[in-house]
């Protein structure tokens, strides 16, 4: 498998994971004596600060992922893998793969986050996360579907369990989940369902803590729960979700919400690889590294992202799992690799905060850029910005701008399609369902 | 579940398929005194002719998609549901659905084509049709785990049919979808795998007649073969399917192709309901229709579009399974039903046949309108501007646009993602790969 063993033997570097950490650590190792092979499970980039929009149909999926392949086009000392990595062994420098084992001189774990649901079974099943494309699509499915469903539904409660949406988690993926709907509520629900009453389609934000978006500035925060309350979504704060068995919802405060769909962005974890010592692993599921990305005991494994936790004098626990934080860690490491190879000392890695922002629905946002602040109309053009930029790819900036234009004059979102049904019995998506050409019924071949 | 019975009681038309034809039938009757109920197991129209861009990773299917919601948007006498005709009954003017059974004073059937394997259960079961989004969606997704498989394939056989793609049918569908393949084999793939050799792709269309694009000009079908040779296709005609295991092809000249893709547009069928009597339905597995679409021996039930077939004079044998065909069909029922309520006399359908077309990848295309006939770059421009504005909605028109003049002045086919991989075993999509936001390894949840 290794075809390139026998020529000029560069050090090699396997990366695992084409997220937005490990993408900058590779094109940074472009053009460097190093031989490097990354592994991704999915054959492209997500885009994941946008993937609630192609949830609520406002953009297209495919506008949102960028082929990894391109991506590295013509990085003649990049080798890209589609598969999946099954173990890894940094007592003896390799790894498992589901096309075979591989070798690695540096080993840099890129594997980012997965949803948690803090060891509940039930949340585990019932709740949507968000997290991948899939699980995007999923979600766009299934509230299309509710909503159709609930027309020709006769029973009161369960329509009201079909048209309650319960977001969770009050951080910048749930604020803006629970806009968006807020947004498909009060202008295409109206348009594309005058059979129901649009008052029946409620929506709730559940944050256990006092506040949403809570790094973030106080006028951010209350900005952002104005802006939500304007938009008719009910914000309960300082309250947790006590159990959900898939019709009704249970809270902290003893309230229950008889609702089909809780969106889960209440919590993340490092997708930690097998065969990484239990001890090294910290808060938040994640591997704990130091300040050059190093996982503790080895000198040639590394963790960046989301899956590292760095503790720094700033940030003691950890830095926060954001693109930008992987997108630092992935170039410094880059560099840290090179002075490896020419024995150099390691510089720490410190982080830039550039600010944070959010969005809640159209023309509003709040940002903070250090101590400058906003909210409103320029922080969304500000938010638009920014995100437009940061995709990968001419092609997705451009279908994603004609899309916010069109969504914005036209108050609509275009891509509400159940191409993919979603079983709520089984909780995945449902072939059988979709995969036939034909259908009603086909009478005898040939026939 | 009928809610509106009871006030006004205008005649119901229920209208099953949202297709070309059955869109423009509902679009016809708005504003008449008409009570129109459309039943589709998709809340999407789906323009079917460019299908094949979709699976050959050059529009997102999203852009050849529409909400039917959207279409019928504020037309007030019309009742959208998303749901699946199980059964019709013609004798007591009744229809059964997923979601209950519904009463009609006039019953249209648009239910459109769906692919036909001639009674061979292992074409149906090996070999992909292309007849829906999800089937477009699945190929994509085929065809480039292919190309990943065949990256890291030892065994030269086993390589070898992972790179033939075998497309069965020389119709538009099947030489559209042949030259896409070519373009991609020519600029995409010699970008994206460098380790593979791009000869060793091999594309072939086989053709049961002796020409392609059997009704068009001799010109035209001459064309069409050059353009595909051009590209690197291999064109079989007189030469029909024998077997299919999966691994082998088998033609009827004895020739034998490993190859694990058979990409099936050799035949359509009628998708024609349960209880439609066997001795109504005639050659193509379509319903016999009169010069009014109407199915013999009753005087309120219809058959529009591919699942009808009208001889007449000129078309003693049915009329092509086209859009325009379906289109007309629908505009004039309208206008019958309309009729046939005021009790006047019906008008005989005829076609007004106004050319057809198809592109063979960038710069080449074939176009035949009536005795005006032409080829090359201005036929492709034809191609392009008619298929543009035919699409259902602006926003699908802009991104299309788009996306085409990406393609075009970049090489690309900028949307090769495999977001719902295909297992060739059960030969459907496969949830398991896909739905899982973490992976590697989940850890003891809240670990």
């Amino acid at each position: 498998m290794d075809t390139r063993e026998g020529s000029v033997r560069f050090p090699r570097v396997i990366i695992i994971g084409g997220g937005f950490g490990g993408i900058e650590l590779a094109k940074k190792l472009r053009n460097k004596e190093v031989d490097i092979w990354m592994f991704d499970k999915h054959n492209y980039h997500t885009f994941q600060p946008l993937l609630y929009q192609v949830a609520t149909g406002g953009l297209e999926a495919d506008s949102i992922a960028y082929p990894l392949r391109k991506i590295f086009k013509g990085q003649s000392n990049l080798i890209f893998r589609n598969a999946e990595v099954t173990k890894i062994n940094p007592d003896n420098n390799t790894i498992e793969t589901s096309i075979g084992n591989f070798s690695y001189d540096y080993l840099v774990i890129a594997t980012g986050s997965t949803s948690n649901f803090f060891g509940s079974k039930e949340l585990e099943h019932f709740a949507m996360p968000m997290k991948t494309v899939p699980e995007s699509l999923n979600l766009r499915s299934l509230i299309l579907q509710n909503l159709e469903q609930a027309l020709t539904e006769p029973d009161p409660v369960r329509k009201a369990a079909l048209l309650n949406f319960v977001v969770t988690g009050g951080g910048p993926t749930g604020v803006e989940l629970a806009g968006a709907l807020g947004e498909l509520k009060r202008h295409v629900l109206k348009k594309d369902y005058p059979e129901l009453n649009i008052d029946d389609m409620q929506i709730y934000l559940v944050e256990g803590s006092p506040v949403v978006l809570g790094p973030m500035s106080k006028q951010a925060q209350k900005s952002a729960k104005d802006f939500l309350e304007e938009l008719g979504v009910t914000v309960l704060t300082d309250i947790k979700v006590s159990s959900y068995d898939g019709n009704t919802l249970v809270l902290s405060n003893g309230q229950a919400i008889v609702t089909k769909t809780v969106l889960w962005s209440a919590g993340v974890m490092g997708d930690v690889p097998k065969g990484i010592k239990q001890e090294l692993i910290t808060r938040g599921t994640r591997i704990k590294v130091d300040e050059f990305n190093r996982v503790d005991g080895y000198n040639n494994l590394f963790a960046i992202g989301d899956v590292a936790s760095m503790s720094t004098k700033d940030y003691p626990n950890g830095h926060p799992g954001v693109a930008p934080v992987a997108m630092q860690q992935g170039r410094h490491l880059a560099k840290s690799i090179i002075r490896l190879i020419n024995k150099e000392e390691l510089i720490p890695f410190v982080y830039k905060d550039k600010g944070s922002m959010a969005t809640v629905g159209r023309n509003r946002a709040v940002v903070d850029l250090g101590k400058i602040r906003f909210q409103g109309i320029f922080a969304w053009f500000v938010w638009m910005f920014v995100h437009l930029m940061s995709l990968v790819g001419f092609r997705n900036r451009i279908v994603v701008l004609v899309n916010w234009v069109w969504n914005y004059f036209s108050y609509d979102r275009g891509i509400r399609l159940i191409i993919r049904p979603f079983n709520r019995q089984t909780m995945t998506p449902d072939p059988t369902k979709e995969a036939t050409g034909g259908s009603l019924n086909k009478p005898p071949s040939g026939g």
